[in-house]
């Protein structure tokens, strides 16, 4: 079935003192040398031998040997969750990892579906970061806060609506998205305005939030704000715009731009005529929506940082006493097209 | 600023002798207790005790001494990229990373992007897992797999659509996604194929390898096939479609449904006729494509195993030596719509 040669059962692992020995130097010289030790001076051609031995040796240090001896780690841990969170997110994920990388960081992520928030700030405990990026959509918990602060952790920092006590918050405030989009529906001359809420397992966190935005804008507006459960299939899609007539709203907006399409074919094959009858607004900027007929408005939603997110951390590791930082650093804005 | 609450700059870590002094018991029964050792008899109220003084105490066990002390460790690591994979690829990861969990593995995620892949192997090896699962779209070579048992992992498996010699290769065959695309077009009585071959970074060993799946299943039905690249933007989806008359082509695979979605808008709005001047057809299955209209033809993706990969993942850490496992786990079928 296969060509490939055989596992050995048993690889003899290279260490250090391998290292040394086809180097010859000692075992503190290949130390100093593959850690970057930038305190000792060390001649350039003992250097060179030392990185020549390790790579012909294969040897690798070991991150978290290192970190005992050091008695901190250089490990930053980003839970995961299993919202897709658009090409933001990721950007802005990928930024980060790179940014700690150059920093001489280790970054590793951790999927936390399935467990309890205490659970989870147990299991990123149990491999000792030195801090802790947490997402939107994962819930941190003081108590989580105060198991990974005692299991050595110098910075946590949640990026969720709200700030966690014990945490820096560099919080992204998904209200703004939910206000941003009553704003503009507003403004447009709309004043019942459904608000899409997706019925997919946690993402919870991120609809209930646009929908306290939402409200808060419609409030202040005179308007009034329809919560609209809706599954990402076409039989919700089409159920629900069955009973549109009888909703008696004039807009929507409909959580993202995925889900706007959704519900835009479901409205439109059952002649509700967008925007005239009904306005519509997605968010995320999507170039899905440029695509749809009518285009579809949507909220665009920007970072900005004072500086980057990694200098931020690094900077609170290395003064773990400051007092919790707290930014917001979403900014959002409706982008108007066709289809309000 | 902020009312929280000062982080205090020195926080002492409890130990696991604090925690037996408080149980009062032995250091090595809070450990037999902690780890879930079955071997050793323990009391419940023993048990009891040692987890209420670790819960009281804030205690958790450090997962890299414990590794260190046991000679391996339980860390389980996932490299990942930064394509989007899909929703079969996130459902695939998640079942992965949650029977792992249940099998007492610690699951981690090691973002590699801007790494060569020997880098990335060297950055994997540092925190040595016991096994290493490289999903498709991150290269891995013998040398990085190599390093990898060198640190001692014991199972290194590739997802890609090609076997690396010395890893197991639990393969995702891209190929078969362009092979069933381009059956289905041929059968539909088509024979100039356009395949969409996407610019964005790192996508190249997925539009590559499909592309060599359509021009397999060209080449054997007398067929013709010729790459389009494609930026994932309106305006090169237009120069495309300006275009498409000197391409004289009859047919299309899109690469996925999204980028369906865009070259199919653009042909429309070049008053190209979806299907009756160009059949299209996508891959992924996603809702989106059942959204357009005409209603997108596309290759739908499944998993196959003959059993669980947390268990199989398992067995091969158990018994390491065995011959290398090569397993090709796509199964690909074409879903006929309107667009075709």
């Amino acid at each position: 079935m296969s060509q490939l040669p055989k596992q050995p059962a048993e690889v003899s692992v290279p260490t250090s003192a391998d290292v040394a020995r086809l180097a010859g130097v000692s075992r503190a010289t290949v130390s100093y040398v593959l850690n970057n030790n930038a305190t000792v001076r060390i001649s350039d051609p003992t250097r060179r031998r030392v990185r020549e031995a390790a790579l012909q040796l294969g040897y690798v240090p070991h991150a978290a040997a290192r970190s005992l001896r050091a008695g901190h780690s250089r490990m930053v841990l980003l839970p995961s969750g299993h919202i897709p969170g658009g090409p933001l997110h990721q950007y802005f994920f990928e930024e980060l990892q790179s940014g700690l990388r150059r920093l001489d960081y280790t970054v590793v992520q951790y999927g936390s579906v399935g467990l309890t928030a205490d659970e989870a700030a147990t299991a990123w405990a149990e491999l000792r970061p030195v801090a802790v990026v947490v997402p939107p959509g994962i819930t941190l918990t003081p108590h989580g806060t105060g198991i990974l602060t005692r299991s050595g952790a110098k910075a946590v920092i949640t990026l969720g609506p709200d700030p966690v006590p014990g945490a820096h918050g560099l919080v992204m405030d998904q209200r703004r998205v939910g206000e941003s989009a009553v704003e503009h529906l507003v403004a447009r001359g709309r004043r019942h305005i459904g608000v899409v809420m997706p019925q997919e397992p946690c993402r919870e966190s991120f609809s209930e939030t646009r929908l306290a935005g939402a409200r808060r804008a419609a409030e202040s507006a005179g308007a009034r704000v329809c919560p609209l459960p809706l599954g990402y299939d076409e039989e919700s899609a089409q159920r629900l715009a069955a009973r549109w007539a009888e909703l008696g709203l004039d807009a929507v907006f409909a959580y993202n731009d995925e889900y706007a399409m959704l519900l835009m074919r479901a409205l439109q094959d059952a002649g509700v005529t967008v925007p005239a009858d009904t306005a519509v607004i997605g968010a995320d900027d999507s170039l899905i929506g440029r695509l749809l007929r009518p285009r579809l408005s949507t909220v665009r939603m920007e970072l900005s940082m004072p500086q980057p997110l990694a200098e931020t951390i690094d900077r609170m590791v290395q003064h773990p006493g400051g007092p919790p930082v707290h930014h917001d650093l979403l900014r959002t804005s409706a982008v108007h097209r066709e289809s309000s």
